[in-house]
């Protein structure tokens, strides 16, 4: 038993570290511009877009983190299948600082696509990783079940993918209002 | 208790790992010069504001990872709301590597006020917190609270404030100066 | 005893920062494309050598972090001999967004070649650290070995050390899909 | 006790995470190269003194790592003024990438001197924390001393020091191989 805590602590410790790293990764994409002191004002202005995508970014590894972060409070032990899965959603949020990056550098279609895809299919992946708590028995006895987790789950995926033909139909900027829904679910769950 | 005290553990491990990225990433802004060997010396000597706003963005982050951790020390669990505006704070403090970079890099009224108001700005959020922290009753019992915190905090967002117009309409390193005011509260309040 | 466990604790947290910080900074050899909005699509498809990289790389590093989370779970304290190898594996893991960039960007033997030693170098490092944590007596009483864990980390180690004539004699690609071979040994063992 | 304790674990925590983060960043200095293919070689092997500078820089985080964990595996509670020492230590640890960075690039005396000033100024700062810890009781009882601890941190900030004429007057080559010196007294103390 306490070997099998120290390792579930160590696969919580790994996985917080990456998400941690990644979300501060993402300032690294507002570059600090190299122009002379008297066009410092518009140049920053210029990054206004890489903001918003800092925001995004941020919020949504965020939503990430927290869902991971109750998952694993409810565990007890983990095992291979848990990590496998685990190292999978923590690959795909890795790769977020790159596919954020391109998001606030780029008004185009494919650039809300790519970011909506990664988005999407780490939100199935996150999916897959409660479902593999649940069917390996590795929560704790009693755990308090979201009956509605797994609806809420293709819900935020779908949102997500349900953006791309909406950036190449309409536009880029309404596929980017469109993922506000995501702060209604996060809301009617009364989250807290 | 038990699961609650481990929500509450991942919290602080994700904030410190935030704060420990954002502080060492800071580093990233002082750029290796690429200068033919016999000009190496001079321009080293060059990337003197890039070390001070090292400095300054060091001891700021620092200010606040010590400040939240002290205020973490006390809490026994932690809540939606808490985690809530605690992602807040972070995605202030991890905008900080740019905004210190800005300062670094330019002697202008604009790059002062924009670390100005990413300090001033956090450092309610950073309020925020503590306030949430009493209201939810998430503090253990008998916890000593610092009578004077919110007023310092008001007086500390005060400073970052103040120094915006001074740096327009003085010069942006009065501004920078008159931070060091900052360094007198911390040892009217006896640091320790 | 105390004092004992809190060290290997130490190191434990220090090597999993490196891991999980070595493994986030892969993402960073993947550039954001810096081309007119009309050529994004053509230059995000250039990128795809350098995700397959990334993906190789977080999959090495992911394992290596396994492997390590396995054997430090069934340590009962650390020893200088432990802690300096540790380091020196540690050492191969940072360097590996190096080189992971290196033969994300160049199809070139060399490219491979590099990876490859640095992966099976620090595989070697790996089963020298198994061999001091036995030898020095660091592990808990009744802690199950792996029987063939030294012969498959030879096995390991030789995989990469054979791709590097692949690379130079037959084609640098045909040595990746080589290493595909690492995937069966995993399945072999049952991961899990 | 139990609030101290936690205190102290944060300290650890997030010292932990720089030592981790800045040791990890010193890859950053070594550039992949943007060559032909057919000159990757040629370009590999000019990287050769960035990789020793990756070298120097790992072993000597990882020294200060270790004497760190050291003395923090033996106390009880941390106070302001260990925080603060710690602070600068820290800042003075994740300023190290740049200044191995420069190191690397180039072989000019100052480019020594640079990175001599700085782990001598550490190692002085590193000798500071274990006075605090002393002065301050924070240690836990019984704790044993190393009785030549402060005579090392001295000579070891000595070497560092002594360094700096030694390029300036010899050559840039012969004050890095004075360093070795360091591994004579890191086996005299017969490490571990």
């Amino acid at each position: 038993m306490e070997s099998e805590r120290r390792e579930l602590e160590r696969v919580n410790a790994f996985s917080d570290g990456v998400f941690a790293i990644a979300i501060t990764l993402l300032v690294l994409n507002v570059e600090i511009p190299s122009v002379p002191g008297d066009e410092l004002a518009s140049a920053l202005r210029a990054l206004w877009s890489d903001l918003i995508a800092y925001m995004i970014g941020f919020a949504v590894i965020g939503l990430f983190w927290f869902g991971h972060h109750r998952l694993f409070s409810r565990l007890v032990r983990s095992d291979g299948r848990l990590v496998l899965v685990d190292m999978v959603l923590l690959g795909l949020i890795g790769v977020m600082p790159f596919t954020t990056g391109v998001l606030g550098r780029y008004d185009e279609p494919i650039a809300v696509a790519l970011y909506a895809a990664n988005v999407g299919i780490a939100t199935l992946v996150d999916g897959c990783l409660h479902l593999v708590a649940r069917a390996d028995g590795l929560e704790a006895e009693g755990a308090e079940h979201d009956p509605h987790a797994l609806v809420l789950t293709v819900v935020r995926a779908g949102i997500f993918f349900a953006s791309i033909p909406l950036a190449y139909l309409v536009s880029p900027d309404v596929a980017q209002y469109w993922w506000l829904l995501l702060i209604g679910i996060v809301f009617i769950r009364r989250w807290g």
